[in-house]
C-alpha cells in the first residue's frame, strides 16, 4: 500500500532528516530535492525510498553526511571530483557542474568521480548540462559486490547494471535518456520476487547458465546473473556495459576486482553544441527531429512514439498535482529514522487529501 | 562462391583501381588498406565488396576521388572536418587524427564531419585513437534515405542503423567495439532474403507494424522497418540510435529530414586517459579487467567469453595466413571497373593457392 503526499512536504521531511543526520542545509536540500524529483518523474526506485537507505548509510558510517566534494583539475578540460563519501547527489551535482564549467571554457570536458555514493537518477545530472545548453553524457559503474550482470557468453556476473545517461537541449523540455545496459535493473527482478511473479523471458540465467523465470534462481545461492541488453544481440549490451566499467574503474585508476573500492564510478562528458552550430539553431533542429520521430505511425496497440524523457516530464507534471506515493515500508523507515533523529515525520509529511 | 587471395595483392589491386579513378596515391592507399583490413578482420560487409561500390560512386560523381579534407577548428577542443565528398576512409582518418591531436593538447576533443562518404568499418577509426593511447568514441548516422530503423513504439522508419564504436588501449590488442544500434544491420536482412531464409524473430516488422520473418515484408513496398536494439527493452536501443542521430545531424547543423544532405554524419570524441591515470597503469588495469571478464565460466555450449574486438583480431591473424575471400559477384565488379579504368585485375590479384 502507498499513500500520496504533497511533494514539497516530502522534500521538507527529507531536508529535516538529512540535516539532523549532520548535513549542512545546502547538502540536505540538494539530496532531498534530487530524490523527490526522481519520484516525481516516476523513477520511484531511485527516489524517496532511498531516504531511509541513505540515513542508514550515515548511521553505519559509509556516508559522511557533511562531506565536501573536492575538485582537482587534471588538465585543461578534465577534473576529478573526490566526493569524500558524502551524499551521492551532492557529489554528482558538483562534478557535473565542473564539467559544464570546463565545457563552457573549452567546449568539451570530462570529469570523473572518486569516493562517490549512490547518485540516484543518473539522468538528473546530465539534465543539468542540458539546462545550461550543453550535451551531457554520463556513465556509472558499480564495485565488484554489484557485479550481477553476465558478460556475453558467460554465466558468472562481472559487471554492474551500469547505466548510461544523456541529455540534450531542445526548444522545450530536454531529451533525457537514462537506462541500465543490462536487460533490466536488479530492482525489477527483486520486485518480481517480492510479488511472487515469474521474471520475463530473457532477463536472467540460473547459476548453471540456463534461462529461468524464477527470481530465486538468480539470487541463489548459488547465484545466477542478469543478461546484458540486446537479447540475441547481447554482445552489444555487453560492449556498452564494458565501456561503462572502463570509464568508471580503469580511467579512475581502480581495479574492477578491488573489493575495497568505495562507491560508484561516474564519468561525465560534456559537449558544447555551440562549438558546431548556434544554440538556437541546434534547439530548433532538435525540435524538428523530435517531431519527425513522433510523426511515425504508432505500432499496433500503442498511441504514440515517445522520445526519451517525455514520459518522465509528463509524470512530473501529473505528480506535482496528484502528489507522490510513499509505500508503507518507506513510511515506516522514515518514521524510525525520524524518532532516532528527533524529527517528527508525521508533522512534516502532508497527505495529498489534506492539501 | 568465393576464392581466397593474398591480402597484399588485394590491396595493390584496390590502390591501382582507386588511383586510376583519380585518387592520389596516399588517398588510394588509405582507402584500399581500410577496406582490406575490414575484410581481414571478418567484416566482409564493410570490406572489399565495397571497392566496386566506391568506384561506381566515383563514376556517378557522388565520390570526388581526389578530394582533400579540410579541417576547421571551431574552438580549443573542437573541429569540423569537411571531407569534400572524397573517399569516406580518407575523411574519417583525417577527422579522427585531428581529434587525437586535439586530445593530445587538451585531453578531450570532439570532431564532426560534413560531406563524408561511407567510412567503412567505424571501429577502424577509433582503433587509431587507441593505437595512440587514447580512448576513442564514434557515432555515425545516415541521411533520411537510410532511415530503415523504427523508433520504439512506431512502425515507420525514422533512423539509420546508426552504429556506435569505441576503442580503448590495453597492454595488448585494444578493445574495439563497433555495432549498429538496431537489432541487426540492413545488410544481414538482405543476406537472409538473398539466401531465401527466414529472418530471425524480433528483427523486423511489416508495414502494418506486425512482427514478420519475411525479409520481403521489410523491403516492401509498402516498407516495414528494423527494430531498435533491445527486444522488449527496445526503448534503450532507440535512445542510443537517437543519440547517434543527434550527434550526426543537429550537432552538424543539419535537419534529420533534409533529403539533400550528403553522406554520413560522423562524430568522434577522444579522451586522453593519462589525464586521470598514467597510461601504463591504465593499460595494466585494462589487462586485468579483460582477464576478469574472461574468467567467467562460459554459458552452456560456449567455449569462452570474448571481449569486443577479440574475435576480429583472431580473424585478422587467420586471414593474413589463409587469404581473403572474394565472392564471384565482387570479382566480376572488380574486373568490370578494371577494364573501364585500364587496370588488369587478374594480373594484380594473386590467388592464395599460387602463393
Amino acid at each position: 500500500m502507498s499513500h500520496l503526499y504533497r511533494p514539497k512536504s516530502v522534500c521538507h521531511a527529507g531536508v529535516a532528516l538529512f540535516s539532523a543526520a549532520g548535513a549542512a542545509h545546502d547538502k540536505a536540500l540538494a539530496t532531498a530535492e534530487s530524490l523527490v524529483t526522481s519520484s516525481l518523474m516516476g523513477h520511484d526506485s531511485h527516489g524517496i525510498i532511498r531516504i531511509p537507505d541513505y540515513l542508514r548509510f550515515v548511521e553505519d558510517g559509509s556516508i559522511v553526511s557533511n562531506a565536501d566534494t573536492t575538485i582537482v583539475r587534471t588538465g585543461p578540460t578534465t577534473a576529478v571530483a573526490d566526493c569524500g563519501r558524502g551524499f551521492g547527489p551532492v557529489g554528482a551535482a558538483r562534478a557535473v557542474t565542473e564539467a559544464i564549467d570546463l565545457a563552457g571554457e573549452q567546449r568539451t570536458a570530462c570529469v570523473i568521480t572518486r569516493r562517490c555514493n549512490h547518485v540516484g537518477r543518473l539522468g538528473a545530472w546530465v539534465q543539468m548540462a542540458a539546462d545550461q545548453g550543453m550535451i551531457g553524457l554520463a556513465t556509472c559503474n558499480s564495485p565488484i559486490y554489484g557485479h550481477f550482470v553476465l558478460p556475453w557468453g558467460g554465466r558468472e556476473g562481472r559487471l554492474g547494471t551500469n547505466p548510461i545517461a544523456y541529455a540534450v537541449p531542445t526548444g522545450g523540455a530536454p531529451i533525457v535518456s537514462d537506462f541500465s545496459t543490462s536487460v533490466a535493473p536488479e530492482g525489477k527482478i527483486r520486485f518480481h520476487r517480492n510479488e511472487g511473479k515469474p521474471v520475463p523471458d530473457g532477463w536472467i540465467l540460473d547459476s548453471a547458465g540456463q534461462p529461468t523465470n524464477d527470481a530465486n534462481e538468480f539470487y541463489g545461492p548459488p547465484k545466477g546473473g542478469i543478461l546484458p541488453l540486446g537479447a540475441g544481440a547481447g554482445h552489444k549490451g555487453f560492449a556498452l556495459s564494458l565501456l561503462v566499467e572502463i570509464l568508471g574503474s580503469a580511467l579512475a585508476g581502480i581495479s574492477s576486482k578491488d573489493s575495497e573500492v568505495f562507491g560508484n564510478g561516474v564519468c561525465f562528458i560534456v559537449l558544447d553544441p555551440s562549438a558546431f552550430c548556434p544554440l538556437d539553431e541546434f534547439c530548433r533542429l532538435m525540435d524538428d527531429m523530435i517531431l519527425y520521430m513522433k510523426s511515425s505511425e504508432p505500432a499496433p496497440g500503442l498511441e504514440e512514439v515517445l522520445v526519451p524523457g517525455e514520459l518522465e516530464f509528463r509524470t512530473l507534471q501529473q505528480r506535482q498535482v496528484d502528489g507522490i506515493p510513499i509505500d508503507d515500508k518507506t513510511l515506516i523507515g522514515l518514521r524510525e529514522h525520524g524518532r532516532r533523529l528527533n524529527v517528527d515525520i508525521d508533522e512534516l509529511l502532508i497527505p495529498k487529501d489534506n492539501s
